[in-house]
């Protein structure tokens, strides 16, 4: 079994940069469960992995590197590392149909964890698409990959300049209705019938909101509370669970 | 205009600690919507404020210390500080009779970023009550007030050392059904048609699931994409913006 090499040492650090993930094309997951998901949705895709001499899982498969607890804490970006890392690939992009009932379309979510959970919650819910413009974090930012559960490396994601070109796109495979979700105004998710139907939902940044699309209708959750607006990534699971209720009951 | 004493400085630091938070009864609020909401839900409980130089706010009342940004970030945890910092008393449990359709319960959530994230949907929801279990993060850690949005000033808390501690509690109130939310098995949230008539719906944490508690019913979330459970943060808005849904539609 070779050593980690110094050289990739200093890859994995660059991975935790935007510069070093768009040079190379790869990203690091980090975590037992977070990689577990990466080696089961994508074998494919792993390039290494890193891990503390006693660690052990059933699922390592590959070229894995085995360091000592005080040189892990080096390459990990994690305060409480499990203890493992792995180096993949970014998925390319399929292009083929999208053949979920919505899109759901982020626009400039810039919070990792957010994005994340968001990810992680639509693959529950059983979606295969994310969209999103630019502006909001790169989907494989380590730590956009482990609030999701390492989500992206088995869904579609397709990033936009602007929510205007990705409407165009979503017209081109017959998403005709475009609902803009908003925390103080438009008609309520409950009493929208049509929101799940061949459209696009999209979800805000909490600092800026969600911008503005033309022909788009506004729709909002209802806050008997009346508090602060609620979480981008709360808000989103309420839109992505509502779809889940209408087709499980 | 007095300077921030030196002690004052150790009192801040302190409450950053469990221990610090128990012996004093203070806790430390940050950001500025976050100590926005404390001034407007409880203003009697503000002790001192501690900004920069150039912070302004309309809600700023009572005794404000201005410092330096360097000194400023000694005083914070948090790594992109707003500038502004609350320290405020704890409230003192009401001990008045619940008024909501149901109690929402957490079990043993470890994770600041998730009980407080819980706290600020169900304000957003109307409620009032939050109960938990002792082995459960402090609600007054700093990191819970942020997720929170300081929700947790204008709320009841209650903490008990068991689930069967808390049900004795809620069936004194007359709240006599029990849910244990569960990832995996029991009826289909969607489905249960009694989730929110004088009942418990218990939250367990991510990493252990919910405990078990005599008589209780299990309630699930159906997952189509059968992808990992989610996080308790989203399980928990599920089933909070269900009984919203509920009771708007």
């Amino acid at each position: 079994m070779a050593d980690l090499s110094r050289k990739q040492c200093n890859l994995i650090k660059s991975l935790f940069t935007r510069h070093g993930r768009r040079k190379t094309g790869l990203c690091v997951c980090e975590g037992v469960r977070c990689c577990a998901e990466l080696f089961l949705a994508a074998p494919e895709l792993v390039k290494f992995t890193v891990c503390v001499d006693s660690f052990q899982a059933d699922f390592l498969t590959g070229e894995v590197f085995r360091v000592a607890e005080h040189e892990f804490a080096k390459l990990t970006s994690t305060v409480n590392s499990q203890g493992i890392l792995v180096v993949a690939a970014r998925p390319e992009y399929k292009g083929v149909k999208p053949e979920d009932d919505f899109i759901l379309a982020l626009d400039q979510v810039g919070d990792p964890g957010n994005f994340g959970t968001i990810m992680r919650t639509a693959k529950a819910a059983g979606l295969t698409e994310i969209w999103f413009t630019a502006g909001s974090v790169d989907p494989f930012n380590d730590k956009v990959i482990r609030s999701a559960m390492a989500a992206q490396f088995s869904m579609n994601l397709q990033v936009f300049d602007s929510l205007e070109y990705l409407a165009e796109a979503a017209r081109g495979y017959g998403y005709r209705h475009f609902f803009l979700t908003d925390p103080h105004q438009g008609q309520s998710l409950y009493s929208q019938a049509g929101l799940y139907k061949k459209s696009v939902v999209i979800i805000g940044s909490e600092a800026h909101g969600v911008g503005s699309l033309a022909g788009a209708d506004r729709v909002t959750i209802p806050m008997p509370g009346n508090f602060e607006s609620l979480n981008a990534a709360q808000a989103a699971t309420i839109f992505i669970f509502e779809y889940v209720r209408r087709i499980s009951t």
